[in-house]
């Protein structure tokens, strides 16, 4: 169990948050709240360096994500929560660390690489979009976090930080900045309902956290399954059937979901009563937050003065570390304050 | 004559200034601010992204610069004079518009081409030197500048900031942001006193503007003329003779000019003698602008007041700048005053 450590992590508000963030992410951030120092970073200028045709959609998500996080159980009092773009000490550790990497390393990134294959840029690649693994680096250093909760894939970007901060404390004799380390989720990564690689909201594959009962019955009954099961009397495979995979996840009576695995794989039992087993699983699990996401959002601005006054707590600390980094690097000239 | 024109300009601190910056840009701008806004800036940032391991050497040159513009008479009641560093509002303008710029296109910059071969990065270039178009678009557009004095060979830089405020209207569906227009000075660039094109500290060529007087009588003395002119009797060429280069700036009597020339092409005049008399030329020309500089250089405390006030100055209109361009983007959360 992880204790007394600074963490810095955060979603960009490109739309709802669903299942598997909750499973990847939101579910470590509740419990890590109780024991550590966490900063959750609403990271809208991130969202911004694939979305700047589109800054509304931007815009509209950072309140939809707050009611998110507040609806599964990510408490204000425990944790700060704050929007990135609030905090103007972040643009300027930004410029400054570009300085420090070299355009062939930011290059050679290999999830930047991924990414810039996969939103098809080819050629064209926004230099905010190659530059934003610096731009993480300010938001982890800015809190001098110690742990950063980040999928294996993003695990090049603890590095890239690392790297910037040793960088820092070498050029000006100092000890300002600290290392990370990553903390990588032991829970797979939940697939989508198609049976994908990752539930994502642009593969139209995702259950929000804010769906309708209607919803989870029409996505559920959707769900990939064994395509080779097509009687209830035939034998069925578990492995790569995505609905045992979320019964597995989410439903909490393990005796059970060993009976259902069994009896799907001797054959006989239908993939209609399986999905039916899980809309209940899921609903059982979905209900309470949908019905809190509900209450919270009749009353946004009250979760404005939340987000406000976190990013008050956050804007302290990162302007602290502003501090120290400008004496560190001889801009301390005392004329702003 | 320009006249009511919004004016951005500026030097990099990463020296004091010389002769050259006098001919060039110091000149031009003790005129320009007689009818226009014109705000200088002392470009703490942009030295940095070629200076980032030597911040002291740039902070250092802060002052001397500032110095330096008090003593040619760049004056603060009429022309805002601020540092780069200290609006905050810049760096997060150059974030923005990173996103609006392709990786590509800042590697075609040809200025930026040039000065990476200069300085040897080869694959090391920082991502912050290969960006710097992008943080002087910030500059420009921070202020609305609607003239930019540049050299030639910082045309680019224009073209580059100016596409980024047609981006930016078109995408963002507004006219915040303003395009603005090189001023190239007519006068040709002062070569060093090695006869090289460019005067600059780096190459040991420069005469500055707080030389002592022996500076200028050894600096003058070593001057490049005519390498062919080895007898006073001989006749010399002036063409790509530095001396007649420097007596055709500095020089207001013109005609004693033409008869110096003509006589040294006939032969019969020696170098020293045409150098004593640069000497006595550049000496009259300097000897005020040491003086005020010593004078002013007595009282660092009122020059760093002066510094700033003009930073508040321009701080308000970078300011408001951002707030529209905030706007623009819908970030204006109104969660931050």
């Amino acid at each position: 169990m992880i204790k007394g450590e600074i963490i810095l992590t955060g979603d960009r508000p490109s739309g709802p948050l669903h299942l598997g963030h909750y499973v990847g992410s939101l579910a470590n951030r509740v419990s890590l709240q109780e024991h550590n120092k966490q900063f959750v970073m609403i990271a809208d200028v991130q969202a911004l360096t694939d979305n700047y045709e589109h800054p509304e959609k931007v815009r509209n998500n950072v309140l939809e994500v707050a009611y998110d996080y507040l609806a599964v159980g990510i408490d204000p009092k425990k944790t700060t929560i704050f929007i990135q773009s609030q905090l103007p000490e972040l643009f300027e550790l930004t410029i400054y660390y570009l300085n420090l990497v070299t355009v062939n390393r930011l290059q050679r990134n290999p999830t930047v690489k991924t990414e810039i294959k996969q939103k098809g840029f080819e050629d064209s690649v926004p230099a905010g979009f190659l530059m934003y693994p610096v731009s993480q680096a300010a938001d982890i250093t800015a809190f001098k976090a110690t742990v950063v909760p980040v999928g294996e894939d993003q695990l090049p970007v603890i590095e890239q930080t690392n790297e910037i901060v040793k960088s820092f404390n070498r050029i000006y004799s100092c000890h300002v900045l600290k290392e990370a380390k990553a903390l990588v989720p032991q829970i797979a990564r939940l697939p989508g309902i198609d049976g994908q690689a990752k539930m994502s909201k642009s593969l139209g594959n995702a259950i929000f956290l804010s769906d309708s009962s209607d919803d989870i019955v029409q996505k559920v009954m959707k769900m990939y399954t064994d395509p080779l099961h097509v009687r209830a009397s035939d034998p069925g495979r578990i492995e790569g059937n995505t609905v045992f995979m979320y019964l597995d996840v989410f439903d909490s009576n393990k005796e059970k979901v060993a009976e259902l695995k069994e009896h799907y794989q001797r054959g006989g039992l239908g993939d209609v009563t399986v999905k039916k087993y899980l809309i209940e699983v899921l609903t059982q699990f979905l209900e309470p937050i949908r019905n809190r996401r509900r209450e919270i959002a009749q009353n946004p601005q009250e979760v404005k003065n939340m987000l406000c006054e976190g990013t008050g707590q956050a804007q302290k600390v990162a302007h602290q570390t502003l501090e120290e980094v400008r004496t560190a690097m001889s801009l301390n000239y005392m004329l702003r304050e």
